[in-house]
């Protein structure tokens, strides 16, 4: 009984008296992470991974209805390929792990751990393609990289994450920039649909955009504390790429043509998000798409004739429609409750000896912990409807805190005083020079998120410098 | 057009003329790999991925059925993890690949690539298993790991390659044994059932078993040359990697015990197991369970009116019930009859004005050629059924050629004229000594396949050194 008793007074921090401390001990505690033995890497756990698992799915169905298909790139990059475009490598240089040895011998040219594959995926089309007959090349890729980052956290920043990368090219720069914009709706969709995650989508500035890219694209999304988190990037490359690895065609004038090229991605990242924007103090809320179960089923008083039936009854109907899991462990009912309230298991199901005299029982949702009596016979059409009511509950929720926390500045005083006020976004106008974006982070602390597709003139100035305003740009602190 | 009259004079190597190089055209002109930059690294295309993924949905669903979890590892294993079994770090260390710089910094300990995760595993279950009531873990996960070998052949033999690994702790030694032999039998559906390839099971000696383990039990697959592909195995380690790894549990009895543990796994070798069992002169011959297409629509004069629009009203009827591909490019007939053939799809749908008519279509079975006049009403019955028996034709051929190249000798000079006569498998008797292994092999160029768990008593002394037998062993050469 000893685990089982140190597993009760190991409750997690409350959110608002220590965030980042709440965040790391539902990582560990709701068992999605194990730290390993090497600095920054983390181990995905089985529920972890489940949920990772839910999120490619769907995901990887969403490429494939819009004719994507998978490949696999190798996981090293020789030296000499890494540096064929100059920015990306200036990019990423810095932060890739090296193999230097294979085997007993030295390698004559080393290679580093793909950080990002853009180097490999051209190197292959410059094989590959050789008409325009062929275009586009519609590729991705379900795959870990290794980035070696100074400061690490689960989820947010890690050594190795797990992700996927889309790498495209096509005929003209107009196909291009709209599969651009349309894996960036892609990705919208899966945040906004599957996650529940309100979202900011817009362009970033040229200090923030991906090394090698004429234009990063990017949803952000705001967490509980008001700080913004790049929930996924897509990247139009114009043919910068393609004419440093060689990439040709013979277009339809018999011309020798580059194509047009395009990266976007998504992380393991999406989980810290989907903690950080629905979970509380007795731990995580997991929006039923993605939750690895979607229903715990709690026999009450489990010893009594005909409960456990009942329960593994129940468990057999549920799943032709739910994830569903039956905790049927000799642990104490409060101790389940906590235990699946950490986990996030969006809805509870319990059921007693008196529930089954009444041919009922007890649905408890996560988000609100409203307690419903349900009709047995009423489950196949109560639970997808509750599913969907805690769904929009945690998106409208999660939105409330974005309005909250989004406020319009025209002059930098108004910014300063705001930006004390609150961690949150601030609208406000911007010249475009990359020194008014130093002045936002040393005066006010913040950085340019974005320059949202939908813009407005807010004011006709730049609030730093005073000349004319070029872009409204949402400024704030992020992960 | 030049590069579609290329494609059509490039025909592949046929296959008794020169085996290495047909298998060598098919991976590269049915378009499933690209060689890399990076010499043994391979790139896995659209249509070798679309086989892989099949693969692995099915084996997946397998796992999970049968209680197992997955989880994703780091792909990094400190020097120091890796010395912690001395015979795993015996058979390892020579060909894994290092990590001697991470950024601009050396690192302090160089870590190598995972070549297998056995060290990562027991150093994570170090630290999350406590109880007794936790076992078994049953985990596994999909990556792909990286072997320095010397000499490369796609998907046979690769730097890289893509797999699972099953990582299993039990609190009984039965209980590890059981899993051990239930995940080879999981190995044996998947190949027998799906992939439609006829095995044999049995134990590996002792100089062929895994670094570390005290028994891998192996699935060994023959190629249409006769060679042995050792297609998957699985590795009982008694608790020998839990002690060197200090995993422990407070057992039933609260004292404190280490758990015995298996390991298993497949990788995309299977993919060149089923080139080399199934294809013919015209390609690849594609099993429907695992083929990218099940059937390819194929419309007969297509610039007729009424083709077109019949050909994709039966790909959305179709697309119902099989995997469904339909060609309407503007090569010719000729060249997609060809280009289909070689990628393997099992059943072609040819339809034209003619058929239209008739209110018809021709299937036409890639491995016989068989030509059938379908009425179009039945279509729904008539290619699952036709599917069946291809899969059916496919397993039979297989276990043709597999019986035609098995044979028992009980004398030295016998076994030696047989392994003249020709490539196959030689059951003998075995003294158990791995001296006469080594006889074996210089006298007749044979290895020991395995000991097949169906023993027999085919003579009483061991053929290399007339000592009393004790297995019998089928003995060949492998890729």
């Amino acid at each position: 009984m000893s685990d089982k008793n140190k597993k009760m007074v190991e409750a997690i921090t409350p959110i608002d008296e220590d965030f980042a401390q709440w965040y790391t001990d539902i990582c560990l505690k709701a068992e999605l992470v194990d730290y390993s033995s090497v600095k920054g890497f983390t181990i995905l756990r089985p529920y972890g991974q489940a949920i990772w698992e839910n999120i490619t799915r769907i995901l990887d169905g969403m490429f494939k209805a819009t004719g994507h298909e998978n490949v696999a790139m190798p996981l090293l990059i020789p030296e000499s390929l890494l540096q064929k475009e100059k920015d990306h490598v200036d990019g990423f240089a810095p932060e890739v792990a090296w193999v230097t040895r294979g085997g007993s011998e030295e390698l004559e040219e080393p290679m580093c751990i793909r950080p990002t594959s853009e180097t490999l995926f051209c190197d292959h089309f410059s094989r590959v393609l050789h008409s325009w007959r062929q275009l586009p090349l519609l590729y991705n890729q379900w795959c870990s990289v290794v980035r070696w980052e100074k400061t690490t956290r689960p989820f947010l920043r890690t050594r190795e994450f797990w992700w996927q990368e889309g790498h495209t090219i096509h005929e003209t720069a107009e196909e291009a920039l709209a599969e651009t914009r349309q894996q960036l709706d892609t990705y919208a969709e899966l945040c906004e649909k599957h996650l529940m995650m309100p979202l900011m989508k817009g362009i970033k500035t040229e200090s923030e955009k991906f090394a090698g890219a004429e234009a990063t694209y990017a949803i952000e999304a705001m967490m509980h504390d008001g700080k913004a988190l790049q929930a996924g990037t897509s990247h139009y490359f114009g043919d910068g790429f393609s004419r440093a690895f060689d990439v040709t065609f013979t277009g339809r004038d018999n011309s020798l043509q580059y194509p047009f090229e395009t990266s976007w991605g998504v992380s393991t990242r999406l989980i810290g998000g989907i903690i950080m924007t629905h979970g509380d103090s007795e731990g995580l809320i997991l929006p039923p798409a993605i939750a690895p179960f979607q229903v715990v089923i709690l026999p009450i008083a489990q010893h009594k004739e005909g409960v456990l039936d009942k329960a593994y009854e129940l468990k057999e109907r549920l799943q032709k429609f739910v994830r569903v899991k039956l905790d049927d462990s000799d642990n104490s009912p409060g101790w389940k409750f906590s235990e699946w309230e950490m986990k996030g298991v969006p809805l509870r199901l319990e059921i007693g000896p008196k529930d089954i005299e009444k041919g009922q029982c007890v649905l408890v949702r996560r988000d609100n912990r409203e307690k419903t009596f349900v009709p047995l016979e009423d489950l196949e059409t109560v639970i997808p409807a509750m599913l969907n009511e805690l769904a929009t509950a945690l998106y409208n929720k999660a939105a409330q805190n974005l309005q909250n926390r989004t406020v319009t500045c025209t002059t930098m005083d108004e910014i300063v005083q705001k930006a004390n006020e609150q961690t949150g976004y601030i609208r406000a106008m911007w010249c475009g020079e990359e020194a008014c974006e130093d002045t936002m982070k040393e005066k006010a602390g913040l950085g340019s998120r974005c320059m949202p597709f939908e813009q407005e003139q807010v004011s006709n100035v730049c609030p730093m410098c005073g000349k004319p305003a070029k872009h409204l740009v949402v400024w704030g602190k992020a992960y």
